[in-house]
């Protein structure tokens, strides 16, 4: 981790990951072992780490929410557990995907696991009241996330979908569960419905700036530091938002250029190169890096007025100095 | 509906299919459309059904239990579209699976989308306490179910894996969810603890029935009823327990007979003939229907004591008489 993250309580993590193994079991059968797999080693525990943080944000423990938190994790590794099996991704955070380690239908088991166990873990809480109330936000979340992932599969290829709907997918299948994730802690730590309120806002836009940041990692970094190819994008065809912004100021000879790139008309790694060609012309880059920021400025805002915020800016900051 | 299943509410139905179609939309994007397409028109609604009837059956009202009810038909709808793509099975209730409709991409969002659509509704009720007990109990239902079907992809294909394999596979991927369906009605509508028991007993015993009954389909009936191939249990190479049956009473000639037909090795339509011979020879018809006819008497003792049983009685009856 960076200078600021390591300032955020790094016990978190080990915490969430020993929760997170007792959930899933110890690999007893095929399910738990696909599960574990897809589980460790772990990512960034964002969504965890957001719902302990904004618990303790307005004065609860993390011992309380560590388990809900815990199954939020198991809902969203899920996710990408099942999108490899539609991209057709071998790849995932620098190792085989769960399909391509277990097999299709192995893998598509393994989300389903993944997702029940998590609704066991957080719905297993109490008081009933509040585990209900965190619950359902975390089930609409889910919910919008399926409506996006599908809405998505409809604007494949599509350069001329524009940015709005672009970013209805990027909210409806990252953000929203990040809010989801913040405002669950929230309201399992007794908040005032107002303080909630703005934890969930907080937890959407932190969402929307590392969305942005991961679409400008093909763009920025190695691919050996994000684990995935960097011509993924071109290879899935679908247009991310520094890729749409650069359609919308391109001239014909460059909107000519990504319309044959993302046709699959281009070799690999020549498309790569053409597509930063053109991001970086079109000063798309530049300006999907500035909108990351000002997600981070909205972010910040939105904890004004609640108890104790100090690690939720830090993870906010942080977010702009590097992917999480 | 023959005759004893005429004599339940049928009101019930138009009721349970009024409230899915609330729960998914209205077709207005393609989530919608694939979730309708997957819900409609309706099977059986056997968990809706019993969810609402355990809740009849100890003195709750129907209404109460309805949204929870029909979220759990979401799930339960959920795992044959999903399955459908693990088993590459173009049809479904005799008409095209959701993964030959909208492809398998959208097939594997519609499952999603109806897992989560499912919870949505089933968390969205009072009191708070009551609606967790019962989600609790769907949620581990649910993970039993995952767990099965993952332990049933390492049995394919292996003739020798005994009838206890198959039995816990069957009890995992049916009659968990029947029983919990009929725990959670009872819980909603606040049960004694003995009453919510003996009623998921009820449950898991009548969906073991109703199990062994489709196992039996393809070997008493016509295709054209059962909506699926009769010969999909050899295509897909799953040993059913008529056919574990048959095994492990066969001599060496039917035990090498039913070892070829399911190592694919024979053309379908003889390797039906063949079957429907070695199950026919060795007993294992008459004996699965007796099992399933046991299955029947314990779901009706295990009615005993309840306040108000009668629908429950006759849906346990009416199993025997024709598939539900």
């Amino acid at each position: 981790m960076a200078a600021p993250a390591s300032q955020s309580p790094l016990t978190l993590i080990p915490l969430s990951e020993a929760e997170l193994a007792r959930l899933v079991g110890s690999g007893e059968d095929l399910l738990e072992l696909a599960c574990l797999d897809a589980l460790f080693p772990t990512g960034k525990l964002l969504r965890p780490t957001l719902c302990i943080e904004s618990a303790r944000a307005v004065g609860g423990r993390a011992e309380s929410v560590l388990s809900f938190a815990a199954g939020i994790e198991c809902l969203h590794v899920a996710s990408p557990v099942h999108d490899d099996i539609v991209d057709q991704d071998p790849m995932r955070r620098g190792r085989a995907s769960t399909a391509e380690r277990f097999g299709i239908a192995e893998a598509l088991l393994a989300g389903d696991g993944l997702y029940t166990a998590g609704w066991v873990a957080m719905l297993h809480g109490s008081p009933a009241d509040r585990v209900l109330q965190a619950s359902q936000a975390v089930a609409e979340a889910m919910h919008a996330m399926c409506r996006s992932s599908m809405h998505e599969t409809t604007i494949r290829e599509d350069l001329s979908c524009g940015r709005s709907a672009v970013l209805k997918v990027i909210r409806g299948k990252t953000a929203t569960l990040t809010g989801a994730a913040c405002q669950a802690g929230a309201i399992l730590a007794a908040a005032t419905p107002g303080h909630a309120e703005a934890l969930r806002q907080y937890g959407e836009v932190l969402g929307t700036a590392l969305q942005i940041r991961d679409d400008l990692l093909p763009y920025t970094v190695h691919e050996r530091i994000t684990g995935k190819h960097a011509i993924s994008d071109v290879a899935n065809r679908q247009p991310t938002r520094p890729v749409l912004l650069a359609y919308e100021s391109a001239d014909d000879h460059d909107r000519r250029l990504l319309t044959r790139v993302f046709h699959g008309d281009t070799d690999p790694t020549r498309a790569h190169r053409d597509l930063l060609d053109v991001l970086t012309r079109t000063g798309a880059i530049a300006e999907t890096t500035g909108q990351a920021q000002d997600c981070v400025t909205q972010a910040r805002a939105a904890l004004d007025g609640l108890p104790s915020t100090e690690r939720l800016a830090q993870l906010a900051d942080s977010t702009v100095d590097r992917h999480h």
